[in-house]
């Protein structure tokens, strides 16, 4: 009973996981707080799992497949992809009352598919948590990034239960929930988080194609540099899966981004007047 | 007798001038040590200057036009517009043996401009430092991101002793000097630092577009954006200054990325088997 079950224990899994342990024994008697039963964890790399146990995500690790559907509480934390397939597989087997929500980047075909696989009188909710890094696995959780952070969640049915144990499952985390409508959420994420993702991965292919014909590139990276690819460090895994999942709205906001690049590219050739800093004459009246 | 004159004294002439400033009296006897002298600061805007000698910058503020052209050292630290303003008025001016340097982010048009307008004797050198923030102004200066880092040095005449003052002043403030042709440098750094400002901008406007329809979108930004648009807070009259001045290579890099950006794009329609991260049906098995 209240036993929740966290399927994923990489980044996203282990951070919701001890941000949920910590609120435990707090005195917070929330109505539909489900999740204070026995975590368990569950992760097809077992090394992760044990990882994630260690950095205490969690109570123990999963000893069977029924352990995770019999629980009250489930979170999907995989990536876009692997969540599709578990919906796929174990959605129509989920019993009434089960509260669900993913964690993906990507929302549109997830609420789809749990809305189609999953029968009603199963809490289906999407879920987005905005706060991680780029450092994948259960050592880059940093629960800390929740407090604040936006919660999306994206309605799968008119249902208030399930509405309500999201947004007092975000709030427990300390994440602020935000509900959007999924469509509008992929809209805005492709812009927000998806094509920067795309954008890093596409700046660090051009420079590895200039080191070849000038090794000295490799040197010349700046900051600012670094600050923009960032992002290309992520699990790729993950990145892979929400960008295809969104890919629609991902290629209409590139579409939007190249549009804004080439008019400043085509404002190039207006010389800079720079009024703000000195020119040579500025300096003979200044001086 | 070997004062040196920093011109501009914004996040660069700062870093610079608290640099050299850090060399007295460690005892280095470098010959080609130029800048042992008082260090003279100018900037068109006297706030600026005055808090750039607050933050230890220089000695004292110029006080005449005259006092900078007859230093022994002149460092011209300002957006490239106003760099070839200075040496378009200045050059010529000049007298033999004079040290010049510039620090500006794009080289081919200041090298060319040094050539053309400063006579043969005056021992002029272009220089880029790769160390700096987001943060514009003497209050942004870090004298300790130059250690280790490169200090372009872009000749301008086959000059040894220009080449060599330069060195002896990059190594003398912690950085590391690496000669390159400018037309190599600012097609390598339009890849690697021009097109990274040009690209914070496009995404920074797409944003501030879709927030007219949703204003949502601006609670929905990640912290992978923030990193990714970092760079737009720079200072606009600077970056305007070496878009323009690169521009060609802007381009030529803009290309590129869009390329990859097209090919990583194309490839969004093939749905990632995600083989690191459990499936539902690796679930089965493993559990």
């Amino acid at each position: 009973m209240n036993r929740t079950a966290i399927v994923g224990a990489g980044q996203v899994g282990t951070m919701l996981g001890m941000a949920l342990r910590a609120t435990r024994g707090g005195g917070v008697k929330a109505r539909d707080k489900a999740w204070d039963g026995a975590i368990t964890l569950f992760d097809v790399d077992t090394t992760v799992a044990q990882a994630s146990l260690a950095r205490g995500a969690g109570d123990r690790i999963a000893a069977s497949l029924e352990e995770i559907l019999n629980a009250g509480t489930i979170l999907l934390a995989l990536p876009v992809p692997a969540i599709l397939r578990f919906l796929d597989e174990h959605g129509p087997r989920l019993g009434p009352g089960t509260f669900l929500m993913d964690t993906g980047s990507a929302k549109e075909k997830v609420v789809e598919t749990m809305r189609t696989k999953v029968p009603v009188g199963v809490q289906a909710i999407g879920g987005h948590p905005l706060a991680g890094t780029e450092q994948a696995g259960p050592w880059g959780a940093r629960p800390e990034l929740l407090r604040g952070a936006p919660f999306v969640l994206t309605p799968v049915r008119e249902d208030q239960r399930a509405l309500s144990a999201a947004c007092a499952l975000a709030l427990a985390v300390g994440a602020t929930p935000l509900v959007l409508e999924a469509g509008e959420h992929d809209r805005i994420l492709a812009l927000t988080s998806h094509l920067p993702h795309l954008i890093a991965l596409a700046l660090v292919r051009c420079v590895d194609r200039i080191q070849a014909s000038a090794p000295v590139a490799g040197k010349l990276t700046t900051s600012g540099f670094h600050s923009v690819t960032r992002l290309a460090d992520s699990d790729a895994d993950m990145v892979a899966g929400f960008l295809w999942a969104n890919r629609r709205e991902v290629r209409g906001a590139a579409r939007a981004f190249r549009g804004a690049l080439d008019e400043l590219l085509d404002a190039l050739d207006r010389r800079p007047e720079g009024q703000a800093r000195p020119s040579a004459g500025n300096q003979d009246r200044a001086v």
